[in-house]
C-alpha cells in the first residue's frame, strides 16, 4: 500500500528524541528544516543510518509487551533499504538467520527493508516469523504440525509450495515475499539456515522419544516498525527465546502442539480430574526439557525467573535515565508460575511511546 | 466517618436496576419518590431487605477481580444492620463463620452491618479477613507466622491481645471491631469457629511433617460495599477457596509463608540455578497438597482449571442475559499455569458497574 505523506509533527518529535539522546549528532534544527523540505517535496524522508539504528533500538525499548528489553542498546540493525527484489529480500532474511544464530550465541538483530513511501509501497513478508512450522489438516480432521499455520500452509501449497514427503510435524515453511513489481513470491528457507534443538529431558529418557524439537531463533517478520512518521512494514527482528514461549505456549497451547496430555500419560499421571494438577506437572517437565535441551546444544535461551529479574532491572535503569518504561502486565508476566516472578507483584506505566512496533493486519492477513 | 448525603442519581440508578431485574417488586416510580424524600429529610435512605440482598449479589456479580461469580445468585445475605455493639458484631462474625463453613460444605455468605449515615458513622472491622494468622517479628529479624500481618499483630498486642504461648505459625488473630460509641474493641475468635485443614500430600509422606495448615473459610472483612449511593463499610463476605490462593500466594509468596525453598529441599531438587525450575516444581506439589487436603477433610475448594471454565460459562450466561461482565484479566488469570487456563486466552469488558465492592483505605489502615 502506498503511504500517506509523513506527518511532520511525528518526524520532528523523533528527530528531537534522536538528537536529544545523541548529542554527537549535532544541532537538531538544521536537520528538522531539511526533513521538512524533503517531506514537502516527496511526501516522505530518508532516515540516516544512525537515525534508523536508533529508531529501531528505541522501538524495541518501547515495546510494552517485551520482557527482554534490558539489552535494547545491543540490537544490530542491518540496513537493507536498497534491497528490492523478492529473491534478494529472502536471501537477506536467510543471512539474518545466520547472523542472529551466530553458532548458538544468539544476537539480537534486525534487518530493515524499504519503508512505505507515497511513490513506492514497501515489500512485505507474509510469514509471522522467518521460521515457522507447517500445519497440515489430515483426513481425520486432526492436524500434523503447528495448527496455527494450517491456513497459511494451505495458501502456500496453493501458490506452489511442495511440502517435503513424508510430511512431518516440524516442516519449515518457505517465505512468502511480496514486492510491488513481482507480487507474492515463494522462497525456500535453506535447511542450514534453520538451527533447531531436539528436545530431551534432564532426567526422563523417554522424553526424547516424543520427537519434539524447536527452532533456535525467534524472528518476528510481520510487525510494522514506525519511526518518526515513516512506516517500515518489513523489518524482521529477533532476540532469543524465553523458555516459556516454547514450553508453555507453542508446545502446550491446546490450539498449538498440545503436548501436555501425551507428556502426562508418559509421566504416568492421573488425568481423570483436574485436582491432580496433571497439566501443571506436565507443563513444568516440558519447560525443563526446553531449557535443558537449548543449554545442552549451546543455544542461548533464558528462563522466566531470570528474565523477570532482568526486566525489573531494566525498568529501574530506565527510571534512572529519566524515561518512562511502558509495560503491559498481561504480556510481561510469564504464562506459567506468574506469581513466582517478581514482575507479577507490581504495576507498570502504560503510556504509549514512539518509535514503536505495530501489528500490521495487512502483513499478517 | 459520618457520610456525605447520598447521591440521588446513584440511588435512582440502583432502584431502577432492582425493579428492572425484579418485576415482582412492582413499579419503581413510587419507590424513587419515597427514597428522594427520605434522602432530602435525612441525607440517606434505608434499603429494604430485598434491595439489600439484591444489591449485595450484584456487587458480587460486578466484582471484576472475582473468578467465582457463576454462583452470584446463591449468596446468602444476613441483614445485621440493627446490630451496633462491638461484642454483638463480633458474635455475628463468629456465627457467620459457622454458617459459611456448614460442616465443610461451604456456602457463600455475607453479613451486612449498619451503613455509614450522615447522623451515624458505621462500625468498622479492622481485620482484612475474619480469619487471619498472626505474624511475629523474632529477635533474629525473621518472622514467625504470616509476615503480612506483623504490623497488625503488633498493634493488636499493643491494644492488649495476649498471643498464645508458645507462639505458633498459625495463631488466629482476634477481631478488632470499632464502633462510634466504643472505639476499637478486641474480640477473640473462638477456636471452634475456625475450621482449619492440616496439609498433607497425596504421595509425599514428609509433607505433613512441614506442619502447614490453612483455614477453610476466606471471609473478606475490609471491603466497603456501595449500593445505590449507600456505603456499607462492614459487610464481611466469603466464598470458598480456589486452591491457588493458598498454594500459590499465601504459602508461596516470598513475603508471605515462603515455603517453596523448604519444599524444594525436601523434594531433593537442585536449587542452585533457575533452570531446573525448582520453584515451579515445588509450587505444583504445594498446590496438589492443598487440593488434596481440603478434599480429604471434606472442605469445599476449587481448582484453577475447573474455576476458569466455570467463569467463562458465567461470562457467557451474562452475555445471554444482555449484561456486560466486567473482568480484570490480571486478577482473573490464576497466579500459576496462567496460559493453561482458558481465561488467559481472551479479552474482557473492563467497564465499571455498580453496586460494587471498594477497597476502603480507612478500614484497612
Ligand atoms: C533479547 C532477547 C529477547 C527476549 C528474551 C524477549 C522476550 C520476549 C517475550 C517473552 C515476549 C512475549 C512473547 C509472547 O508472549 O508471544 C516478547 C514480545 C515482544 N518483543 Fe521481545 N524479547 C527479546 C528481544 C526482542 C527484540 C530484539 C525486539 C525488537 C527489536 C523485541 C520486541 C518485542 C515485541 C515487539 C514484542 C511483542 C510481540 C507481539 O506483540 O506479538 N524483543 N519478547
Ligand atoms: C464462591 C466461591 C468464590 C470463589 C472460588 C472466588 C474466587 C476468587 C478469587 C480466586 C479471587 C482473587 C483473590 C486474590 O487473588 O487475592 C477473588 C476475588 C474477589 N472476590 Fe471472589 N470468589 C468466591 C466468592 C465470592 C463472594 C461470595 C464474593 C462477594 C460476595 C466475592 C467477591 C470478590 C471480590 C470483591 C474480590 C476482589 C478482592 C480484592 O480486591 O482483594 N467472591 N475471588
Amino acid at each position: 500500500t502506498p503511504a500517506a505523506p509523513v506527518d511532520m509533527d511525528e518526524a520532528e518529535e523523533f528527530l528531537r528524541l534522536f538528537h536529544g539522546e545523541n548529542p554527537d549528532a549535532g544541532p537538531v534544527e538544521p536537520r528538522i528544516r531539511w526533513v521538512r523540505t524533503e517531506i514537502e517535496l516527496t511526501g516522505s524522508y530518508h532516515h540516516t543510518s544512525a537515525e534508523l539504528a536508533f529508531g529501531a533500538r528505541v522501538a524495541w525499548r518501547n515495546s510494552a509487551r517485551c520482557i527482554g528489553r534490558l539489552y535494547w542498546r545491543s540490537l544490530r540493525v542491518r540496513d537493507m533499504r536498497s534491497v528490492h527484489r523478492a529473491a534478494d529480500i529472502a536471501e537477506q532474511c536467510v543471512r539474518h538467520l545466520h547472523t542472529a544464530y551466530n553458532g548458538g550465541r544468539l544476537r539480537p538483530v534486525m534487518t530493515v527493508f524499504a519503508p512505505d513511501r507515497p511513490d513506492s509501497p514497501a515489500p512485505l513478508i507474509w510469514n509471522e516469523q522467518l521460521v515457522r512450522y507447517a500445519g497440515y489438516r489430515l483426513s481425520d480432521g486432526s492436524v500434523l504440525g503447528d495448527p496455527r499455520y494450517v491456513d497459511f500452509t494451505t495458501s502456500l501449497i496453493e501458490r506452489g509450495w511442495r511440502p517435503p514427503e513424508p510430511k512431518g510435524p516440524f516442516d519449515v515453511l518457505p517465505l512468502l515475499v511480496e514486492t510491488p513489481g513481482e507480487g507474492p513470491v515463494l522462497a525456500p528457507v535453506p535447511r542450514d539456515a534453520v538451527a533447531e534443538v531436539p528436545l530431551s529431558h534432564p532426567e526422563l529418557p523417554w522424553f526424547a522419544e516424543l520427537g519434539l524439537r524447536w527452532h533456535a531463533v525467534p524472528a518476528i517478520s510481520n510487525m510494522r516498525m514506525s519511526i518518526g512518521g515513516v512506516s517500515y512494514p518489513t523489518a524482521p527482528f529477533n532476540g532469543w527465546y524465553m523458555g516459556t514461549e516454547i514450553g508453555a505456549r507453542n508446545l502446550a497451547d491446546h490450539d498449538r502442539y498440545d503436548v501436555l496430555p501425551e507428556v502426562a500419560e508418559r509421566l504416568g499421571l492421573d488425568t481423570g480430574g483436574e485436582r491432580t494438577l496433571w497439566r501443571d506437572r506436565a507443563l513444568v517437565e516440558v519447560n525443563r526439557a526446553v531449557l535443558h535441551s537449548f543449554e545442552r546444544h549451546g543455544v542461548t535461551i533464558t528462563d522466566h525467573h531470570t528474565e523477570s529479574r532482568r526486566f525489573l532491572k531494566h525498568v529501574e535503569k530506565e527510571e534512572k535515565a529519566g524515561r518512562r518504561c511502558p509495560a503491559d502486565w498481561s504480556w510481561i508476566v510469564p504464562p506459567m508460575s506468574g506469581a513466582l516472578t517478581p514482575v507479577f507483584h507490581r504495576y507498570y506505566d502504560t503510556d504509549h511511546l514512539r518509535p514503536e512496533f505495530v501489528v500490521d493486519d495487512a502483513a499478517s492477513e
